[in-house]
C-alpha cells in the first residue's frame, strides 16, 4: 500500500519548482558462481519475485507508475487508415456547433409520419415516444416540457425507494430537473427552441460528468477522490441543444461487467421482467429509455457495455468508432477501448443524439486522422434504396453459436426482411482469429482500467469495491506488461482483418447477444464467470 | 512451457482453412459467503495468483499471447505533433532513391578540404579516414576499395583469433567482402560508382539482416528459429548505393544491456583501452569504427544502445528520431523505442549514412505523421552561419551530474567553443520528471523486449541465454500489464515537457554517458545493476 498521488496535467507543471534529484542506485554487484546462483533464485517461482519486487522497491522502479494519478492518456491511440469516401452518407463539421449538426441529421431521416404517429392529439398506443413525436407535441403545444417532468418524477422516485432497491437512476434532483424543463418550456413559449433536441429528456450514466451531480462510476466512493467541476463535452455539447437531464443512472460498478448487477445501489432491473438483469455495465441507460421514461440517455462501451444492455432491454444502442467523440470529462478516458454513445429507442433517435455529441477533441486529432464523420441518409433519395445498397457481411457459424436458436432465428427473420423487402445483399465472409480477439481485448480493456484504479486501490480503497470488481480486478493484476504488448500485436491483425472484410461487405451482421435476456440469470450480489467468458466486458 | 507458435502475416492467412471454434467456458458460478471466500482468497499473495493461473489456463486466456510470434507491430507507435518547419535545412524525399538523398546530403557539407586532409597522395596521418576521403581516394585513382579489403581482412581475422575471444565481427566471411570490393572496385574502373558511398565499408549490428549473414542478436541460437530471407530496408538501400559490408558485428546479447558484455562470442573491447568495455549494446558496431577499419556501422538503439558506445568509444552515433527509418528485416521491430542509426567517426559521415537509410515504412505511415524529413545544412550559406544560430539548452543540474568532473569539464570546453567561436546561445532550462521518464522507459522497452522473446522461452530457450539477459529478463517479468499503460501516459507527458523545451532551445546538451570508458569497468561475465541504474538500456 503507497500514497496515492496525484499529477497536475502535464501543461500546469510549475517548472520553477522542480527540482533535480540524482538516482541513487542499489544493486548487488556480483560475478562468477554467485551471479549465476543469483539468477537461478529470481528465476525461481514465488522467492524470485519477492526478490525482483524488494530490488525494484529500493530503486524507486515501477512504484510510481501504480500510485500515481496521471492526467494524460497514453501517448497512442488505436488507429486504423483513412477510409474511402461512402455514398449515401452527408458529412458533417465536427467543430461545427451541436444544433447545426443536430439540423443536418433531421434532413437525413425519412418524412415524419404524422398519422402513423398520431391519432388527432393523441399519440397512437404501445409505442414509443420518438424525439420527433416529442419535438410536434412541443410544437403543437399539446404538452410543455415542465408536463412531462411532472409526469417522470414521481415514478423515478417510485423506481428509487423499491424494496429491494432497484434504481434506474442513482443521482436524482427532482428541483434540478423541473429548473430544466421550465426553462425549456419557457423557450417553447417564446418560439425560440434550441433544436429538435428542446425538452428532449436525457439521462446520463454514472461515469460522465454531467452537473450537478456527482460522478461515482457506480461506486461508493469515487466522488470523494474526484470531483465534477463542469459538464463533460459530450453531456455540455446536448445541454446547448436544450436537452433536460434526469440524472445519473446506475451502472456497473467502474463498467467492470456485463450483469448490471450493483450491490452498492440496487441492480437495475429489466423492465420487461423485473426479475431479470438489463446487462451491463450501461444498465441504467438501457433500462431507463426501455422503460419509456426518456427518450435517449448516454451510455460507454468498452466491450459491450452499451451493445449488451441495449440488446437485453429491446433498445437500440450505438458502440461509436473511436476518436468520433470526445471523451473528456468521463471517468473511463484513459484507454484505448473505452468510448461513449447513446442509447434510445430508436434508430434515429440515436443517429440525432450522435450527431449533437459527435467531434474528437483536437488533442485526439493529434494522432488520430479520422476520416470526414458522416451520417447516414435514411430516407430515400433520388430514387435511390439506401438501405437496399448495403451488403450484410455474416459468418455463419459464429450467427450460430448462440444460447438458443430463439435466437439466431429471430435475427434471421430480421436478415430475411432486410434482403427480400428491402433489398440488401447477404455475403457469407469468414472472420479469423476471433479467440485471439477476445483475448486480446480482455488484456487490453483489463489493464487500462486496473491502471485508472492503481492509485486508489493502493491508497486502500479496493476493501470499498465490490466483491465483483475485486475478482475482475484479481485476474487483471495477472496481466503481465509483455501480454499487453503482444495483446497490441494482435488488434493490428484484427484490424487487418476487418479491414478486408468491409471491403467486400457494409455491415457485419451478428446476434448482438448470444444469449437473450431471458437466460441472462438474476443472481444476488456474486458473478463470477463474465470474465472468462465469450462476452468479454 | 507450451509450444511455440508462429502465426503467419496477417494478409497470408487462408480464409478457407477458417474453422469457427466455439468457446468452451468453465469457471466457478459462486454465490453468497462462498463467493467472498473465493474473493479473499485469490486476493492473498501466492494461493491467489495459482488460482488465477488455473482459470486462465482452462479458459485459454493469455497463454496465447506469451507463446506466439505475432508478425505484426503494435497497433500504436510513439505520436507527436506536426513540427514547424525548420531554417537551415534542406528537406530529402523519403520514397526516391537513396543515391538521390545521399546526393542531396552531400551538398549540406562544407567544401572538401584536400588540403587539410591529404599531403599529397598521402594521407594526412592520426585522423580517421572519412567517407569523403575514401570517395576521393578512389576517384583519384589513390586507391581501390579491392585494395583496402585486403588490408582489413586479416586485421578482422587477427581479432576474432585472439583469446580470450574479443571479436569485432561475430559473422565474417572473408570471400564474401572480397567479392562486394571487386564489384566496387569494377564500377570504379568503369568511371560509374554507385554514389559517394560507393566502396564504402560498413559493418551491420547483429540484431540487423544482411545477407548472406545469419540474424543472432548476439545470442546462440536466434538463428535456428528465425532465418534470414533478404537485407533488412536500411541495409538493401545501403547496398544499391554501393557499400561493402564486412559482415555482423558483436553486440550485447538481444541488446539487453549497455556494457557489450557477451559470453557467448567473447566480448569486443573499447579500442582505446582493450581492458576497458566499449558500452553497448552496439558494442561491435561502435567497436569497429572506433579501431578505423570501417567508416561506418548500423546500430539500434531503444535506450542508449547506439549512443553509449558511442560515446564510450569516442565516435559519433546517431539515435533517429521513432518513425524515420524503416525498421524491416531487424530483430527488434516490434516495439515503439527501437529504432536504427548509424555510428561513424565523424558527424559528417553519420549524415551520409542517415540520408541512405532515411525513410518509414508505408505500413508506420498509416499511423504516424512524421514532418518531412530534412537534413541541416552544415556549410555556411548565403553568409548565414547554420551552428552558430543554434539555442543550446542546457539543465546544469543534470549536466553535472556525472561520475567524474572530468567529464562535465570537458563537456563543458565543447560548449564554450560553441558559444564562444562559433556563436550558439546557452540557454538554461528544466526537464521535469526525469525520474518517471527512466521508469516508464524501462518499462516501456523491457516489456516490448520481453513480448518478442516470450514464445521463444516458453519453448525452452531461456537457459540458452546469458545469465545477464536472464536477470534481465527475471526484471522485465515483474512488469504489468497496468505498468506499462501508466507508462505510456507518462511518455505522453514527458512528450510535453519535451516539445516546450524545443520551442525555447534547438537542441538539448548533455553528456552522452555520465561515465567515461575509463570508469565503465570491465568483468567476465557478470553484471547485474544496469537494469536498476540511470542509464536504462
Amino acid at each position: 500500500m503507497a500514497k496515492r498521488r496525484v499529477m497536475v496535467p502535464a501543461e500546469e507543471v510549475d517548472l520553477s519548482t522542480v527540482k533535480y534529484e540524482p538516482e541513487a542506485i542499489q544493486a548487488p554487484h556480483l560475478t562468477g558462481f554467485v551471479f549465476k546462483l543469483f539468477v537461478r533464485i529470481i528465476e525461481a517461482p514465488v522467492i524470485g519475485s519477492l526478490i525482483i519486487s524488494y530490488l525494484k522497491k529500493q530503486n524507486r522502479i515501477v512504484q510510481m507508475l501504480r500510485n500515481t494519478v496521471i492526467p494524460e492518456a497514453p501517448m497512442f491511440k488505436p488507429e486504423f487508415p483513412p477510409q474511402e469516401p461512402e455514398s449515401g452518407v452527408v458529412a458533417v463539421d465536427e467543430d461545427g456547433g451541436p444544433e447545426d449538426r443536430v439540423e443536418s441529421s433531421l434532413k437525413c431521416l425519412p418524412h415524419y409520419d404524422l398519422a402513423g404517429r398520431w391519432n388527432g392529439d393523441q399519440a397512437l398506443p404501445f409505442q414509443y415516444w420518438k424525439i420527433r413525436d416529442y419535438a410536434y407535441a412541443y410544437r403543437s403545444r399539446l404538452v410543455t416540457p415542465y408536463m412531462v417532468a411532472e409526469r417522470i418524477i414521481p415514478i423515478i422516485e417510485e423506481f428509487g425507494s423499491k424494496r429491494p432497491p432497484a434504481p434506474l437512476l442513482i443521482s436524482f434532483d427532482a428541483e434540478e430537473v423541473r429548473k430544466q424543463a421550465a426553462a425549456s418550456t419557457q423557450r417553447f413559449e417564446e418560439g425560440k427552441p434550441l433544436s429538435i433536441l428542446d425538452g428532449i429528456f436525457m439521462a446520463i450514466k454514472d461515469d460522465i460528468d454531467c452537473l450537478p451531480h456527482p460522478s461515482k462510476g457506480g461506486s461508493t466512493w469515487l466522488h470523494e477522490v474526484r470531483s465534477v467541476k463542469k459538464d463533460a463535452v459530450s453531456v455540455s455539447k446536448l445541454r446547448s441543444c436544450g436537452v433536460i437531464f434526469l440524472g445519473k443512472t446506475n451502472m456497473h460498478e467502474f463498467g467492470m461487467g456485463t450483469t448490471g448487477n450493483n450491490p452498492n445501489y440496487g441492480t437495475t432491473r429489466n423492465p420487461h421482467a423485473p426479475e431479470r438483469y438489463t446487462g451491463g455495465s450501461s444498465s441504467g441507460p438501457a433500462a431507463i429509455v426501455a422503460s419509456g421514461l426518456c427518450s435517449a440517455a448516454l451510455g460507454t462501451d468498452g466491450g459491450g457495455s452499451i451493445r449488451i444492455p441495449s440488446s437485453l432491454c429491446g433498445v437500440v444502442g450505438l458502440k461509436t468508432t473511436y476518436g468520433r467523440t470526445d471523451m473528456r470529462g468521463c471517468t473511463c478516458d484513459c484507454g484505448t477501448v473505452e468510448i461513449l454513445g447513446p442509447i434510445a429507442s430508436t434508430v434515429e433517435d440515436v443517429m440525432l443524439v450522435y450527431a449533437a455529441i459527435l467531434g474528437s477533441s483536437p488533442a485526439d486529432r493529434i494522432s488520430l486522422r479520422p476520416s470526414v464523420p458522416c451520417l447516414p441518409i435514411l430516407s430515400s433519395y433520388d430514387g435511390l434504396n439506401a438501405l437496399g445498397s448495403l451488403r450484410l457481411g455474416k459468418y455463419t457459424a459464429w450467427f450460430n453459436d448462440v444460447n438458443s436458436t430463439d435466437i439466431s432465428d429471430k435475427c434471421e427473420d430480421v436478415l430475411d426482411l432486410l434482403c427480400k423487402t428491402h433489398g440488401c445483399e447477404m455475403v457469407e465472409i469468414v472472420i479469423p482469429e476471433l479467440h485471439e480477439m477476445r483475448n486480446s481485448h480482455l488484456v487490453s480493456i483489463g489493464s487500462e482500467m486496473l491502471c485508472s484504479v492503481n492509485p486508489d486501490c493502493d491508497d486502500g480503497k479496493d476493501v470499498r469495491m465490490t466483491y465483483d470488481t475485486r475478482t475482475s480486478l484479481a485476474l487483471f493484476q495477472s496481466f503481465t506488461a509483455s501480454d499487453y504488448v503482444a495483446a497490441q500485436c494482435l488488434r493490428r491483425r484484427i484490424m487487418y482483418h476487418h479491414m478486408e472484410i468491409f471491403k467486400k461487405v457494409d455491415v457485419i451482421v451478428t446476434p448482438t447477444t448470444g444469449l437473450s435476456y431471458a437466460v441472462y440469470h438474476r443472481s444476488k450480489s456474486s458473478w463470477t464467470s463474465c470474465h472468462f467468458c465469450a462476452c468479454g466486458l
